[in-house]
């Protein structure tokens, strides 16, 4: 199974480690005829770039996309989009010494157990740098989207206990404060909780939660790539993240019914439901109502505390982590969350495609 | 996109509907030289079937398994493994009704949405009945996984708000009491509640967590194929499951780093984790201590208390749903949820063997 | 990799052996809303049922299918069709002394080289009713091409050097003569060439062409889903396949250019071309010409003559095969051939929906 | 069904067109640890290089690769390698007017009629310039069999009528004359007949042989991933190939058994066949014989002299195609059908690896 491709119909496979020539993805399976540009995507990819605050990594890439294949005259031609970032600034010898020891909280120790050695700088292909590529392939899933009047909202909905009030819910916020939380008055207590972490030298975990409006009923298949099945795939696949809901999610677990079902109900013509404990996917199918799904990312575990560890040799030491660090990754990882759901709803619609007979005629004849 | 296959070197194909002649799998890839005969299989089918006691549905099944292909002399022989299981007890009748209406929190609208129409005898392809072809494949995958001293521990950790206390853990009591809790006490607490449920109609959610031990260090295929990842999507991919966690899953969002961080020691000479918030995994990979998933499922959606919701015509009505259903859905589900993991990790296992060249030239020099 | 399933969209995995309880196939993702009852299947498996004249098997078996899922009142549900063919007239004891030695010409070897054992009864998986399943799935997709006005002409083109003459062409003689060859005279050669073969205790080759009407321009995903390369791998997995053509096919390596190319030309105010050397396929997209395959198949490797082998402990013999064989497999092949191109079809004619943006737009907007 | 990937364990996707920036491929599931430096590629990719010769087409490509990822201090990392060939010396207006028509024997019309629009530049995505990041591909995937003491003939075994002679069988021929062929009598002669060609501006087809040596026994999935037709599919995906044969391939049609089969025997202690008509494969998986295919390759449809054709306004027209173009492609094409070959079989040898329980014991514990 070789893991760096996902999807079926809409597939993207991205390559590129932390510290080498660069970075990028293939995109497969685009339909042709899409207008798409490097700003397109570019767009995007600001939303993850490092540097922006005190609150991400002072590494400073400009994270310039180029498109190298796939494009001619400015629409997708159909065939696969090749695109490239270049890595500008490695300062790899801040991770010498990262060579001979292991991290806690990272991949460094499973890396070498699994492939017999691991390209150390800057964590190789299990740096989050990788995601650059993700957003890339996410940017053109998610302009396919608009074009079918399928928007996403992803946010931060908490940091460390601090949670947004969503009587307070703005949207504009999210893009406006540095924590990309839809709730200004929320925003400012986990600055202030961050702040207190830099301090302590700590870093902090928070939540992510995306909302998809405008999807159509009868997305996903049955019986194991349930809609929900192969967004958590998408999800958690996302390093540092550690949990996937759904809907209600956890909580359905001290619920009854029914008071956990949604019921049904004509609402302008149209069959809706009341409410939307289920997040939007009735077995395994999306059912028209918004899409929810929300997952944890733990706190990033490079920090400058002392830890306990080991050495490659296998002697017990003592480490305080240097390089370029966030105190809190989950800002940047929103717009990582939105690409991998915009990516895996791009697939999942068009393989409902072929599910009706009538449909499979009407296109043909 | 075909939705009845999962897994990529173990795979299985699921087949069949509540009410139809029978229910099936086909597991491809099984190597050949195990040892499998039908009550290996049925033990596991025992622990899923239905009518055990009041708190599942009363609905009589005999689920006998019959081996139809891929065994020969009492060992597989590396081809397709074609397993079936014939519906014995369906009473289509009680289904008649909800032939006309969509019931809430189950798939009956957008089956007839996706494909026009559906087969609504008790739930048709939706149903739970489909993970019978799943624990039969189980079966199948934790034999291999046995005889690489490979153990699953799978179990309920919480109804409604009954949740089982670690200090009083005994093994034991998962196979003893009626409700899977690994906890006599808690048990008998959910007992209560649930006695108390069925007298008000309704039905209660919970909680199952499944711990593997004796993993090898370096299973899971970044960076989309995290171990985490496929386990997400075989877990998620269980109707009624709405959240998915890897260790300490949820609670990684309110947690601080290196808190957080598993430190690494040398114990006996090999390298461990003096805790294990991880859950087992770093980068993806398994990093050689026990794998810990939880995941929640929601209250059954059949119950008789009455209910609002619309008619296939699009007229709104109140129904109360008869038929034979479980009060609870959780301790049934718990073989399910083992045999997801069991098939997953069998995948795994298998696509790690050609990680390194070392080992490939092992293999065949 | 596991083997047995083929198809990305409209994906069939089959299962059995030869002197197993039954052999079957699942198809996942057939459309919902299809007509489709037990007799439209058994149409096809009649073709390829042994027992039908001296140039087959005199093994007798009704091969009658049975549906067992994926079908509700008359029409398909979109969900997984089982189908299920039972074994009926097995001989096995006429295999037991096959159990000690490795025939010439078959897979006994390579299977136990591969997996340590063998199901040696009739040859097991490797034996020629594995097609029986294909053929099934190919009946279903045989009748979602027709409602797409798509045809299937499969016939024998050449067996043993008499083939086929063009000029005296007739369709209706295919399903007449024993043989399936589309030119009465030539059969008749063929026959008496057949007598002769059957008298010296010898089998026979020949030449398998299938034809495709009224297939749409766009169908093929280049570069490795090339039309021509999944028809490839569909005909060249079917046993005994040993070539695989497509239009002028071999004879291409003598040709020059622009001799062999298709002048393109307007034809009812159509886009068609002059002449069909490429035989319907142009960079691995269909043209809307008639698409031409063609295959060899060997000579059935199961003859009485006296044959030099060795015994599975390594000893040189000399052996006489039993049983009960096809001195010509060519004509019950025939429907194999036009299975697999069917199922291949469908799958890629499923897969060109989403090709172009716009008609994405035009089914969800 | 995206098109541009190949292979389920070692896995390639290309991309790119004749007239972009660039052209590249990403092999995932590469084993870590194999040695691998730019050198190592260029080699293969020297061998398809254009411009060689009078018989190529005189574009100047100095088809120099950059590794950017998944090698760190000489040896691949187990993770993604991507490969980049800038495009240099596009002459893209010398392709203006075939923006306008469709060329005869080319796939400009059915990517039109497919995608709606194209790239017509050099034929953009359908040009064979695509191959080279298949021949870097398979420089890796060589590299990977020649550690397993797997190795590869391939070589032009005839060009129009004119046919190797075994008798006369020089390998180092292949290397030394400018049409690959190992016989430099055969040689010779097609060299006169290519200028015959070139003077009365046609262009030659030819057949490509590739002969693999020391693959292990047990190669091969049945039933539809049989190596014969995971070879096929592979091959065939070749633009202008036409035709694929395995051991006596078309021929076998003429045959006669037990003529045909090839009869087992004791060589050295070892199992071996007294021939091979076969070629190497017996029910789909490999038999430790010599593995021999063949394909057929298309006169290249890019030729001077007039043809008909239309345009794209269906306007019927006369063109004479200029460009850069070979008067006969089967000698650059060797590599590609060496490199298809080699990806396919690493694939394979991967695959093979969990088949038997015991080695997969072996494996682990």
């Amino acid at each position: 199974m070789s893991g760096s491709t996902i999807g079926d119909h809409f597939t993207i496979t991205t390559w590129g480690e932390s510290h080498g020539k660069a970075i990028g993805v293939v995109i497969d399976g685009c339909p042709s005829g899409l207008s798409l540009c490097e700003e397109d995507i570019q767009i995007y990819l600001n939303r993850r770039k490092p540097g922006n605050s005190k609150y991400s990594t002072p590494r400073k890439e400009s994270d310039l996309v180029e498109i190298l294949s796939g494009v001619f005259n400015g629409k997708t031609t159909g065939t696969p989009i090749s695109l490239l970032i270049k890595n500008e600034n490695q300062h790899s010898s801040d991770y010498n010494d990262i060579a001979l020891y292991y991290r806690p909280g990272h991949a460094d120790y499973t890396y070498d157990a699994k492939f017999g050695f691991r390209d150390h700088r800057g964590g190789g292909r299990s740096s989050a740098r990788e995601t650059a590529g993700r957003v890339a392939a996410g940017a053109v899933a998610s302009i396919i989207l608009k074009q079918l009047h399928i928007e996403l909202i992803t946010y931060t909905k908490s940091i460390g206990t601090i949670t947004i009030n969503y009587n307070r819910f703005d949207r504009d916020e999210i893009m406006t404060n540095l924590l990309c939380m839809p709730d200004a008055i929320a925003a400012k207590e986990a600055t202030l909780y961050l702040d207190e972490c830099i301090q302590q030298k700590k870093s902090s975990g928070g939540m992510i939660e995306c909302i998809v409006k405008g999807l159509p009923v009868g997305i996903g298949e049955p019986v194991f790539n349930k809609l929900e099945a192969v967004l958590a795939k998408a999800i958690m696949s996302i390093g540092a993240v550690k949990s996937f809901e759904i809907g209600d999610g956890i909580a359905v677990a001290a619920a009854t019914a029914p008071e956990n079902n949604d019921s049904f109900m004509i609402r302008d013509d149209i069959i809706a439901k009341a409410t939307n404990h289920a997040g939007g996917i009735l077995g395994g199918i999306s059912d028209g109502s918004d899409l929810i799904l929300r997952c944890a990312v733990k706190p990033t575990p490079s920090v400058s505390s002392l830890q306990k560890t080991i050495t490659q040799s296998k002697d017990e030491t003592e480490i305080s982590i240097r390089g370029r660090h966030d105190p809190i990754i989950v800002p940047r990882a929103v717009v990582v969350v939105e690409s991998m759901t915009a990516i895996t709803l791009v697939d999942m619609i068009f393989s409902n495609m072929h599910s009706r007979m009538d449909a499979i005629e009407n296109f043909y004849l």
